[in-house]
């Protein structure tokens, strides 16, 4: 029985929306918005796409009018009635009333700002510029919108049965993913991927399967969205944005130098317990743990995003030691390059040395490699970063040469200044 | 959007009939009804059903009322114009009028007769009793309901994200055996999965699958009710039912003998090409293909259905080649427990010396082996077949003792009159 107004409401659709609210973006831009609103509101950003693959040529792929519709569907959102008194309402990490009135009032008016798109060698030139909080905002819908736009144009030509049979295939290997996961003991993973998921509908399903298949051992999404939709947590603290800004402004060596614990001062202030987490790779975690203050050794724990992180999380351990913490104590959370291989081998490192979470990306929300010919939807490497402040450059070193950016002259001036000697490059696929 | 009235009308529902059509039953059911209903329209059968899987206690799994409220449905089944119009006017094997008026007319004034149905020992038994070519289309709408409600029985605990992943994982399954089969030069393979399927939707998706993924490879389905749905080949020929019961009604042991051979002289009259296909294992292949006459050497090819299927093959080849024919000319079809590992080692053992084709049945319709705990869905051993004929028992031997049916005593005199000695016991599975 066709149901005749839902098929011609059906055909009145202009687009099919990517990001259809403001909250489907991550719990810790949110937070660190909240901070940016306070500390620094007056600072003008810009905010670039970054395609690390360049051999998915994306502007090939996808319509620049197609991109323009959604990027300007974004534009029109605003925090609606719902979303608001999630915000308001729920508890965070514990705590109520994580936003405050002021934070929320700023939120309830804000739509993005504008965007500057061309195209270049293939790529898509994607650029935000303006007020910090407004602008940082913009990251993960772009990715988003990118990454589910690329899905789009490598589907569209599968049959219907072939994308019965595409998606019963990835159901199949994410399930069997989650069934290798179940037999980890006192395991904590949480969704870590809204940005670089295949697509929205996607990411929604592995989040649902995750809570079918690991119940409470799976601790929530970074998908604020999500999270609420689905009655979840949403997880998520700061990121290497905070570290990049504040070391751009820094107006010497010494103020460059201190800027990355100037930062985690302030959160220091702001928030405490589970929302205490060091990212530490911003300019090389071995030189920020040598020279980071007491009061951080006391944080709840670390974040290791970048280099070899067996090594990475060893590393931190001996810190917390030498500070005379108690490793055991402590939460390292995993969440680079994370698939279920590395994530079984890294429990069984360190579970009852310290306690182990896991943010789980890319593999999670877009593991499609090797389900159509020529791998058109295997996940690629797409950031959107802040590449400069107030009109100077900023620079990421992070514990992998691969993952740096700025100017060469700043990487430089970054490596000497932060003492980062040689560095081991590793691939980054995801 | 909620359609308020498809909603209530699901509600409605008493039942969900798991056959819907008198034509959801094997093609070669019909061609033998045709025949039966030709040359012994009053001889009086029993069928029964046999689950071979005593470990799988079916009266404990279904409820006996919904099996009632299933077998009833049936019997308000009757030929529908479209289908009536669909085996009148379709081509069959290449032949049209394949089905004579005088058997269309008697198929339009078909219901099925009544069924007795009682428990014993945690299994049903359940037996039909009349008028043979009535009866005998009995024999594939009793094996679907019960394997069906047995797939029922052990979904309905299953939630519906565990319903999402299972049919996922079974997709995935038989997609990447489909993948499999790709690759063989030439292959022919039909669906001959209607008696063990996992339900009709299930058939009827791998049915789907096998024409996407195969396309012309794919040579038909048994199923004449998905044979018109998707417009494709229906595929069969005969079975041991004919010379079982022609045995029975043997009065000596010399009758008995030629009994076997009797069957096929009616069916060389009626039918030519590809519908004379020798299924020679009923008592024993051996003994069989060394009585032969000649004119059966002539025939198209040979179906191999019990014991080891490239021990049959390679006996064929020699008797054909013992009888001056070649045996490239000469078409084998295996439908016996295959799978893909067993199809491609067959495929490979037989290609180029005969014309191969495959009759692939319940690891195709009903691999679910291993997707549920206690592994409740894995497909077993269940037959409907006539038991008796005119009050005498009926026999069947084949080339495998496991397969073997009829009272001890019946079968050790069947044994001496077909000269069959020792025989291989091979586990029967599905």
């Amino acid at each position: 029985m066709v149901d005749i107004a839902t098929r011609v409401y059906n055909h009145k659709w202009k687009i099919d929306p990517i990001v259809r609210s403001l909250i489907d973006t991550d719990f810790y831009k949110l937070l660190m918005c909240q901070s940016v609103h306070r500390n620094s509101p007056d600072t003008r950003v810009t905010f670039s796409l970054i395609n690390r693959s360049t051999d998915v040529r994306l502007a090939e792929l996808i319509d620049e009018g197609e991109l323009r519709e959604q990027l300007d569907h974004v534009r029109t959102l605003s925090l609606t009635r719902g979303e608001s008194t999630w915000l308001r309402g729920n508890t965070f990490y514990g705590k109520r009333q994580m936003f405050r009135p002021d934070f929320m009032e700023f939120l309830e008016g804000l739509r993005l700002p504008p965007y500057q798109l061309d195209k270049r060698d293939g790529q898509f030139e994607l650029t935000f510029e303006g007020p910090w909080p407004q602008v940082m905002l913009w990251e993960i819908p772009a990715l988003a919108i990118l990454m589910e736009l690329r899905s789009r144009a490598v589907l569209k030509d599968l049959g219907r049965f072939e994308l019965q049979v595409l998606y019963a295939r990835a159901m199949t290997r994410l399930w069997e993913k989650i069934e290798a996961l179940r037999d980890l003991p006192d395991l904590r993973i949480a969704d870590f991927g809204t940005r670089r998921r295949h697509s929205f509908l996607w990411q929604d399903w592995t989040v649902q399967a995750m809570m079918e298949g690991l119940g409470d051992r799976f601790t929530g999404t970074s998908n604020c969205a999500i999270a609420m939709r689905r009655e979840i947590e949403a997880i998520g603290t700061n990121a290497h944005e905070l570290p990049m800004v504040h070391a751009a402004l820094a107006d010497s060596d010494a103020g460059l130098r201190a800027a990355p614990y100037e930062v985690l001062a302030d959160w220091h202030e702001e928030h405490e317990g589970n929302l205490r987490i060091i990212l530490p790779d911003t300019y090389g975690t071995e030189g920020f743990l040598a020279g980071a203050p007491d009061w951080l050794a006391g944080w709840t724990g670390i974040r290791i995003d970048s280099g070899d992180p067996a090594t990475g999380a060893e590393n931190a351990i001996r810190w917390w030691r030498d500070r005379g913490e108690d490793p055991r104590g402590k939460l390292i959370i995993f969440s680079d390059g994370l698939d279920v291989d590395r994530i079984i081998a890294l429990h069984r490192q360190f579970h009852g040395r310290v306690k182990v979470s896991f943010g789980w990306g890319t593999l999670m929300t877009n593991d499609f490699r090797g389900l159509v010919p020529g791998d058109g939807l295997a996940p690629f490497s797409l950031v959107c970063k802040a590449v400069a402040a107030d009109g100077r450059p900023t620079v990421k070193l992070s514990d992998n040469p691969a993952k740096a950016t700025g100017p060469a002259s700043e990487i430089a001036r970054y490596k000497r200044v932060f003492g980062v000697g040689a560095q081991q490059a590793l691939a980054v696929s995801v």
